[in-house]
């Protein structure tokens, strides 16, 4: 069957009314989540694949917007035909609360105050997300999810949707993620929030009052995490150390503007994305990415005492070449799931381009996933 | 022989007043190099080392001041004794023009305005401290040294001596040093430099007028760089994921302030290095960094080429866990060293803390360089 993109999509914005207690022991009573949804729901509602979303992407998963033509972020993953065939399944992408996507979040207008949450928005979790989620799937009247999947943040939702609800997910895909972030992980977050918070427009975080936005600050943290994103070989093959203003005669410029093309697109990009997104949710992000941590919460340290009362079978991907979250830490996640004697496939995809891998469509990764989703279909008789 | 500190030394400060022509073009036409020497000159002038700093290091290599205790940063390296034996060798630490440790820098008083350089200071090269450097060696009247030795920036000095001066340089070591940045390494410099331009203390490089310094910016620089100075495993090893101001239910804060320790750790190293740094420099030493490349400037993008004329033996040393310049940088000159029949020692030191290792006192380390140093003072007569 040929692969066919889902076309013109439109995003629906669920209110919620019943009060969702948050792991900081705060509360929020009404909040808004932005969702899509792709494919039909069957009779019995067995088809269901939920789509944990990463950093900065959001519910706009797959499909294109009229309007801006902007396409879904996991629109090579997710279509008529595609590994996550939509003709089979019925897709759910949620923005998470907190977000800056039309979910509810710190630039949201606090119905309490009548001015936006800012700083006062609560820190929330990874676990706090997949309450909210589970919400949605209660909306859809969805009781077990055929699977959860997501990269990088996303799979730490996956993954806690088994811990937290094993009696709703049937397969746990957990791509390019890790059970916990490293030391270095945490140290990058904390600079990239370190430049968000210092920025005099940062405003403790009320900045919207003052009509600004810490710019710099969101630019430079933009900037260390694409650092992160792409292998150092990926780096290499793309801008080496090619010249951007390159003289005739080959002479340096001799100044801090840019000079190589590195620089070129780092700019671009921390520029571009402090036009798009909203700071508070950068920290807010970044904060859940470093509390996540079910073997502490939930095993007292011990990953595997964690994942004892998993249902689910698990899918875990991981790409040689990513640094962020490296192959070790998806085998960890393998060895805790193995010692419960979990099913679990491994991949481990050979991939030159980081932890951004796990949002281009190489074809063995594809395939990886398509034949898993192949299986959940034939086995659930979704045809 | 057992160990010793060479105890209390002091820096000199060399007035030049020819004027030194720079890479740029520019033309500085007097400036002051802080130095500092340990050891006695032999009568031929023969035992002499130099020894080039790395990003925020100085002159101040040995020896402790009497004033503030300050130890210098290479004493473990550096005395009666130690690898580069002060008993046998006449060692020189200069402070780097541009730098901000009592050479002239941005930060000191232009003669001919009156006024602090501040973004006036001319880029400077690689090449331009090597040749700021060869006057100092004139004054004190060494024709050749018996080695230039430097870890990771001071490496690359060491090498460019050996291009620039082949008759002046007997013994190059090179140690944790690379030919070249890599788009990752311009990458991690580009975002440093981003956070000190775009903090408005930094008042387009002249924040001394107005009795400030870009704090912030520079302290979110430093650190991004130490992320880069550590191992992944040493990072995992040293704080792991442990909990700064843990309450006593081990409940998180939900927060933004100090969570674990290795926030608080990067936050200290920023904050302490923003009050005794000046941020020109760190713009002007970065810079620096980038726009060494020998292969493009002396060989027409092929390293061997630009190591033809090279007339002095090699030691390079590498460590296993340095992925700011990993051994595959050292490999790589070692190859083109090689490609020429130039003599090369090469050590590959299997050891866990990263960049930062060069600085620290690994046993195997320290006995191949002190193996190096003895080789030399034997077949030169220095004993």
């Amino acid at each position: 069957m040929t692969q066919a993109s889902i076309g013109a999509v439109q995003p629906v914005f669920l209110d919620f009314d019943e009060p969702l207690p948050l792991a900081s022991g705060q509360t929020i009573n009404h909040y808004t989540l932005a969702v899509e949804t792709y494919g039909t729901l069957n009779a019995d509602a067995s088809n269901a694949v939920l789509i944990c979303h990463a950093l900065n992407a959001s519910h706009h998963v797959a499909g294109i917007y009229d309007d801006t033509q902007e396409e879904g972020w996991w629109d090579n993953m997710v279509g008529p035909g595609k590994p996550l065939d939509t003709n089979k399944f019925f897709v759910i992408g949620i923005n998470n609360l907190g977000s800056c996507f039309g979910s509810t979040g710190p630039a949201s207008i606090n119905p309490t105050t009548g001015k936006p949450w800012g700083a006062s928005f609560p820190v929330v979790t990874v676990e706090d997300w997949v309450n909210a989620q589970a919400r949605v799937a209660d909306y859809y009247g969805i009781k077990r999810f055929a699977a959860v999947m997501g990269g990088s943040l996303g799979g730490m939702q996956a993954l806690s949707w088994a811990i937290q609800w094993p009696e709703r997910v049937a397969h746990c895909i957990v791509i390019a993620s890790t059970p916990g972030l490293s030391a270095q992980n945490i140290a990058f977050n904390e600079v990239a929030r370190r430049a968000i918070i210092t920025d005099p427009d940062f405003f403790q975080g009320n900045y919207y009052e003052h009509n600004t936005v810490p710019q710099r600050g969101l630019s430079v943290a933009r900037m260390i995490g694409h650092i992160t994103y792409l292998s150092d070989d990926d780096m290499a093959e793309k801008f080496g150390r090619d010249r951007r203003n390159k003289a005739e005669d080959g002479r340096y410029q001799y100044g801090y503007d840019v000079e190589f093309e590195v620089e070129s697109y780092l700019r671009y990009q921390g520029e571009k994305f402090s036009k798009y997104f909203d700071a508070n949710t950068y920290l807010l992000i970044t904060r859940a990415l470093d509390y996540f941590d079910p073997a502490r919460q939930y095993g007292a340290g011990d990953l595997s005492k964690a994942l004892e009362k998993v249902k689910a079978k698990f899918l875990a991907v991981s790409f040689t070449t990513d640094w962020r979250f490296p192959p070790e830490r998806s085998r960890e996640l393998v060895e805790a799931l193995l010692k419960n004697k979990h099913q679990v496939t491994y991949a481990e995809i050979n991939a030159p381009h980081g932890h951004d891998a796990f949002l281009l469509d190489d074809p063995t990764y594809h395939r990886v996933v398509k034949a898993y989703f192949d299986r959940i279909a034939e086995q659930g008789g979704l045809v």
